[in-house]
């Protein structure tokens, strides 16, 4: 089994990749909560959305969020009515919110809801929410604490960034699927997809218990930059980097992550950091890592799930 | 100021009429929100829609629900993802049921959003729900006691009807500006729109305060039959009559409001019945009842208007 930690976008490409590789049962994709938000009465959780249609091709490839052959009537009409109109609801897009949020109102967690609709929507791996419990990404920035959407769609990540919080992460523990398959000892490695290490892998790594896991693990972990060459493929990545003064590059994320990280890939662009990287004392594979297609997604994939081989070997 | 006393379609369109050649200050529709019910965790407010699409000239003419120019994305995801599809939401109209929803949980009373939601959509004659408490028609059949909703759209109105009972009217109040209209003194007439009295009246009358206030009321109720030459002109009215063996008719329907009602208009369809409502001790005005397009609404609404004057003036 290989757990795949993963937000947005470049989880949702890695994951597709890790899905066409590797069996319903040797996957489990965990997915940031930290952007979930309530809006207009919706629960709204955009990485486990975009995840989910990625692995259900449903996705639309071209905004990285929402749906495939979207309309947007709901969107003219609130409009219309004076409504909240800064975070874009698809006419399609909204059956998940609406079903999500009656489901949670009526009692279910969000794991049962989240396997309810990926598996109506086919996929057959599974997805878990990082936690049931609430953990909101708070944005600390040179105009004040902002909610992660706020910050990311409202300001569109303009605002200086200087730090985060993970509202309501104290009391939060990992979904219970993934909490079983923390005291599975089945877990062969754990994947970091390419995605933003502070609000969407940071988020996760917040919830009790996980980081102690991964300090004592007995399994590989490996990851994928979400920065090459300096910037990032989407998303605040590099400016975060930046205004928080790390060093924007595969190599400054390789230093953030430190010792959580047995082995990177980095792309090609990056090949020049390889040296930098393993004198941290990590291991370096470098390959093409641009997941331009589902077909790239998947040969990524196969060659990081023989990474993690490689590596949990050379631990024997 | 005259008071029209509303439902769904017929209530809508005689509102129309109304608003036409009254002033904003002159009319005010209060609507009937027994059908008013919980879907998909959102509050939909059928009979107030109606009259407000109506008002705004936003509604479907075909269906006499929803709005014209409407899309069903969110139906065809629903479906996919095995949600509810029994009764549907446009996409457009959804913007309204979610905005009402939010706005209630937020604390908001039901007139308060739907002054706000028909200021929006450009409706200028006040609109008001016949209160912000929850009022459920619940309909009797020989299949057992059914959600209004659940007669109404699930079973489309098949199973026979025994009677009704209005869920919650014991502890309802009438909305704040029907209160304040009916200490008023001000009104000059009351107009019993052409809907359903069983489930569109009924349930107005059902609210605490407003049968007496229409005992004791110092102006002329008109009312316009909803059924013509013995059928309902739209909905179950003349089923319903004929299964509570009552005479489906516009003298059956002037019989069953009795001394609620002072003046009666009818289809010239119904002219021979006229002296049978005159022997209940009730007038009778003949005219073209059906509105087939704004234009015979508001014909309508300046004879019903007349009519109110009149019988007004008789009084003094």
């Amino acid at each position: 089994m290989i757990v795949a930690l993963a937000g947005g976008v470049g989880g949702a490409r890695l994951a597709v990749g890790l899905a066409a590789v590797l069996r319903p049962a040797q996957l489990s994709v965990v997915v940031n909560t930290g952007d979930d938000f309530e809006h207009l009465g919706l629960h709204v959780s955009p990485d486990l959305d975009t995840v989910m249609y990625t692995l259900a091709g449903v996705n639309n490839p071209e905004t990285g969020w929402g749906r495939r052959d979207e309309s947007w009537q709901f969107m003219t009409a609130l409009k219309e009515l004076g409504g909240s109109d800064w975070f874009n609801l698809g006419d399609r897009d909204l059956a998940v919110h609406v079903l999500r949020t009656e489901a949670l109102r009526a009692g279910s967690t969000l794991s049962e809801v989240t396997a309810m609709l990926a598996r109506r929507l086919g996929v057959r791996h599974a997805l878990l929410p990082m936690s049931d419990a609430p953990v909101r990404t708070r944005v600390i920035t040179a105009k004040g604490e902002l909610a992660f959407q706020d910050y990311f769609v409202r300001e569109r990540c303009r605002p200086r960034v200087q730090g985060f919080r993970f509202a309501g992460s104290r009391a939060a523990r990992p979904a219970p699927a993934l909490q079983a398959l923390m005291q599975s000892g089945r877990i062969s490695g754990l994947v970091l997809c390419p995605s933003n290490p502070f609000v969407s892998v940071a988020p996760i790594l917040a919830v009790p218990g996980i980081r102690a896991w991964l300090r004592r693990r007995d399994f590989p972990v490996v990851a994928v930059s979400p920065i090459v060459g300096g910037a990032a493929l989407k998303g605040p990545a590099a400016k975060m980097m930046r205004e928080l003064k790390l060093d924007a590059s595969a190599a400054g994320i390789a230093r953030h992550y430190g010792g959580l990280v047995d082995g990177w890939v980095i792309d090609h662009a990056d090949a020049k950091l390889q040296t930098t990287i393993e004198k941290m004392g990590r291991g370096v594979l470098v390959t093409d890592t641009i997941m331009r297609s589902p077909a790239y997604s998947a040969r990524l994939a196969a060659t990081l799930v023989a990474y993690v081989r490689r590596l949990a070997a050379e631990r024997r």
